[in-house]
């Protein structure tokens, strides 16, 4: 028998039951499922020859190991919004999408709930409930703050109508002035810091953004005023931070550190005034249905040979 | 010589300073200070024979122990929005006034500041952060969530405006229905509490709020739902909720309890997925300007000799 072209397109998916909440596939595509754990081995011989389509799973460390194995990969999307670190490794003749938007409400609440956290104390209550004291006192508020959002994108935007509701009032801050957007530029820095209450970092890291912002523009902060990272951790300089939040000057919340992970003893964990999570920013259930539209319009996009969204980097 | 009148209006405040940052006084007025944890015998005697208006100290339990000594109290403005308490002690001839509206943003801001800590996990996380760990984990999730807010009035409608900028979904739900604002009536909460996330209490206490939830609403509720309570602790039956949360079957997020302040080993405080603030909802930075805007508006009245605002009970 000669040999025939499969008419089929194959897809690779992290998740089962797609169709089951967002309608059934396109009827030339075949679905199959990797959820980045089970070894790749186990994956049917047509998964691994034939996948055009591959949605890695999200956030395994090493998934890209499959690349190498997918010899008709023609489309990898990523759920993640940064996603420089796959551009090296991308086969030939394959295109690379990102999960940009996907992220923007889980790390705009969640940077939300850092601030709130920090400035309503809710470290020292938690600490409170367990010891048994029952001790109130007058905090700071959001409400009436001025908060500095250095990096203003999608994710600045989602958190800036967050802030804006709770009173909160907004100052915009990119690499790059867009005056018609009222976003400053960074070199804008050193004359907007010393009147914010609240900073908040939400840079990619790139080699302009590495170490950005540092001993000058910490310097820069009034006394008692709160530093956020929900960016990445390296645009924030993690020893003059230290230096800042050990003599009580400054306080912080982060969600991204440098190194990263923070090591068990690493210094900033014990330090009062600063409150640390484990990089969830992004990963919260306002994601899952976020992400399953987009995997479901990408599915049906290339089942019938459209281009895709989301190309990286942006055509 | 013969007596005069004092033409002069005395005015008895908790603060000092108000002058410096809001204009001088009407020339009329003459200001007392006092604080609420000073004695009272260190008054100078014309404070306590001529006090006409008196503003209690906030949040100074017994402060209206004062009331007896001021013979010449006509207007005693507290800065609670709850005074149920002070009716029965209030002089003949004199009126009440109380604090409607000055804790809004903050009680609005703390309840989201509970929402998302317990959404997100932040209390894991803060215990994480002093053990050397660093493990990620998806959480819950804010957006997306629908909220029944039970008790919507004005601190309803301020954290309404955060829920939505957060992409919730709100339920408005008070002791009357009022369909012209879309608010349900608490005989509705059997159908509507089925189909919600969160529960957010904001009631004050009388004899009919009292207990008004209780094992039958807390049973109505999903698996997982979060009970959140910003009103006033007994609103909430405590032995009902104890219960749920000890099978893991509710969450709770709780700035007031029953009793209150709750015992140094109450079983609430060990319960994992409870997170409880000793009632600090209404006190932080944003409310000292807004009480201030408030005492400098009912001097300037009561030294003009008009009605003052915020009369208790509502006129």
């Amino acid at each position: 028998m000669p040999e025939t072209t499969d008419p089929a397109v194959h897809v690779l998916l992290p998740w089962n039951g797609l169709d089951e909440r967002h309608g059934p596939w396109p009827s030339n595509v075949r679905v199959h499922v990797w959820d980045g754990h089970t070894p790749e081995d186990e994956l049917p011989a047509d998964a691994l020859e034939s996948t055009g389509l591959w949605v890695m799973p999200y956030a395994v460390p090493g998934a890209e190991r499959l690349l190498p194995r997918l010899p008709a990969v023609r489309a990898v999307q990523s759920l993640s919004a940064g996603v420089e670190k796959l551009l090296p490794v991308m086969p030939e003749g394959a295109k690379l999408y990102n999960g940009r938007g996907l992220h923007d409400a889980s790390t705009a609440e969640h940077a939300l709930g850092l601030i709130l956290a920090a400035q309503r104390d809710l470290p020292r209550w938690v600490a409170d409930q367990q010891a048994g004291r029952w001790e109130p006192h007058f905090t700071r508020s959001l409400a009436g703050s001025r908060v500095a959002v250095i990096g203003y994108g999608s994710i600045g935007e989602a958190l800036e109508r967050r802030l804006l509701a709770c009173e909160a009032e907004v100052v915009r801050v990119a690499r790059r002035s867009r005056p018609e957007e009222d976003v400053h530029p960074v070199t804008a820095l050193p004359d907007l810091l010393p009147e914010v209450d609240i900073v908040v970092l939400v840079l990619p890291e790139t080699p302009a953004t590495s170490g950005m912002f540092g001993a000058d523009e910490l310097a820069a902060l009034p006394d008692g005023a709160l530093v956020v990272n929900v960016g990445r951790g390296r645009t924030l300089e993690t020893g003059a931070l230290l230096e800042e939040v050990r003599r009580g000057r400054l306080r912080a919340a982060l969600d991204v550190t440098d190194p990263e992970p923070l090591p068990g003893d690493h210094p900033l964990r014990g330090q009062p005034g600063v409150l640390i999570t484990p990089h969830v920013a992004g990963g919260s259930a306002t994601f899952r249905p976020r992400a399953e539209r987009l995997v479901v319009e990408q599915v049906r996009r290339y089942a019938a040979g459209e281009p895709l969204v989301n190309a990286f980097p942006r055509p």
